[in-house]
């Protein structure tokens, strides 16, 4: 692995293919370091998804696609590259179902596993696209959006999920404002997704988690989106943790909730959410930040990553291939098969 | 003002008053660094209370009552003193309550107005440790508390409002877990309130805010106890942000909600909540941390540093008169006309 520090002004990648080998922006220290780290085993690609040198659902499929190929590019063993890739985290079935798609191809062929990983991106780059226009189409004029964590260009291929919804609702005009939830213990809010947004120029306010409930209450989101990290037969979500709080007080206060995720986000294989493998992160993400200590010496946190918000509380789930109202295990099917 | 360092390990008063001077216990540098600023004038106690080297309604109040009188002790304008105090924060009715009462004296002796403050000082924590048992008696065998904010030693007089009913709990053998809300942005549950419970070695777990749905819908919760800063005719009740969004949460999950304050926190010239004037703070305490920025550079941010919960969403005040169940109007001026 090699570091190269990259220009702030420069528009980012978040993940590129480059002179075979894979370039991460590292997500570690936006917004105020840019540093591109560079990859050549798909054991590399794993350390750095799981100390989330990339994240976001959709961009670890990504990255695992590349690791995957990279080991075929150096001749490596890669039912190997398969299992370290498969172990970097466990909740986001993005990270799976790509890996599957990979070994499905059952070639060791680097320029095919190589162009699959190159198609797998550009997929995932489509899937927003279409994405944002589905879900811009329900938002009403002059929408005031609440978001959580991070689920733009940073977090996919590019344009982004539930911030793709966003950006394309801003550029069609209807979206006046945007509230991002800050996202402890990680701060995707305050460090990616208002980077992102102000990058676009679009209005954000930055808003600590335990304040959604106040601007609910005085009225002022219309509504909650976010992304999926995997959501489940019945439509079942999980997604950062925060997502079912503010799920549970969007509800009580007549706010809607929708959430954006490519179709590769599904997992028809569990029935509903209380079978999704939660990933529970170092207690040091929730007792020190940025290396300083914000607890006393040896204090005990809870650090779930993710929580899961049940269906019957989303409203609408955006994907690719359209909508999905009131999610329920015929809704989420009915879309699946088209 | 000057500044004295002392050791971690000696056992902590945030408010001392000692050879006609007030100290208190930097509550911005906890828990990693011990010191103590020494006031001899109400300007100077009146920016300690802004800039939050001490905080918590009670803490306040007695703090304010502190600064009147050493204006008194050096003959200076009275008037002045209550103005400057009074216009430091504007939430915590306890300040004015405290300044009310100094100024009801009608004197200038500083005699007089010492032994006021002391007074004051010593009937909180009189206070607190009736309202420990009023509350701790509600509470189930096996108790598992959420808390939010710091309510303890160092938010009172002594032993504290929510944190004196944990305590209480605690020494009784009713409570065996306690939960603290690390309460963004300023920490205060990370900072203060995992700090004051190692002291005491009462077994708790530092989460981030936006993980207490979760956590409830677990049902590993029982009890949420908070503090408060205002509490209107009807039982509403404004205290830290984040406060309302756990009774919402709370109640969508059959979690109890007690709020625990002394009399002094009551101002029956307000009928609801809607009336109490809530404090913006600066938005550097959300997009910085410790000094190291966590937004990108220029970001906007809200900082509400209060939110008003509904009597309805309230299962008890505790208070040192007794407990209020149901809060509301009558149930109110019963308990406060004992």
């Amino acid at each position: 692995m090699s570091v190269h520090s990259a220009s702030a002004h420069a528009s980012f990648h978040a993940i590129e293919w480059r002179q075979q080998s894979l370039h991460l922006l590292d997500q570690r220290v936006l917004p105020h370091e840019h540093r591109v780290l560079e990859y050549t085993t798909a054991a590399e690609v794993a350390d750095a998804i799981r100390a989330m040198v990339v994240r976001g659902a959709p961009a670890i499929g990504i990255a695992a696609a590349y690791g995957y190929a990279l080991d075929a590019l150096a001749g490596r063993d890669l039912q190997q590259a398969y299992h370290v890739l498969a172990e970097s985290r466990p909740t986001a079935v993005n990270l799976f179902w790509a890996l599957e798609r990979m070994a499905a191809l059952n070639s060791a062929d680097a320029h095919t596993l190589v162009a699959e990983a190159r198609k797998i991106h550009e997929e995932d780059i489509a899937a927003n696209l279409a994405m944002g226009e589905f879900g811009a189409s329900v938002l009403p004029e002059n929408a005031v959006i609440y978001t959580h964590c991070n689920t733009g260009a940073l977090a996919t291929g590019g344009h982004g999920t539930a911030l793709g919804i966003i950006r394309s609702g801003y550029a069609e005009g209807k979206v006046t404002q945007v509230y991002a939830g800050e996202t402890r213990p990680w701060l995707q809010g305050a460090r990616l997704t208002a980077w992102e947004l102000m990058q676009d120029q679009i209005p954000v306010s930055l808003v600590c988690d335990g304040a959604a409930a106040q601007l609910f209450r005085q009225g002022n989101v219309d509504w909650v989106i976010v992304g999926a990290d995997r959501i489940t037969a019945n439509g079942d979500v999980a997604n950062k943790i925060g997502t079912y709080s503010l799920a549970v007080l969007a509800k009580h206060h007549g706010v809607k909730v929708m959430v954006a995720a490519p179709t590769t986000t599904f997992d028809l294989t569990l029935a509903s959410g209380d079978d999704i493998p939660i990933e529970q992160r170092p207690q040091e993400e929730v007792t020190s930040l940025f290396g300083h200590p914000i607890a006393p010496q040896g204090c005990h946190a809870i650090n779930p990553s993710f929580d899961v918000t049940p269906a019957g509380l989303i409203d609408v789930i955006a994907t690719e291939k359209g909508l999905i109202m009131q999610p329920d295990r015929d809704s989420v099917a009915l879309l699946l098969a088209r």
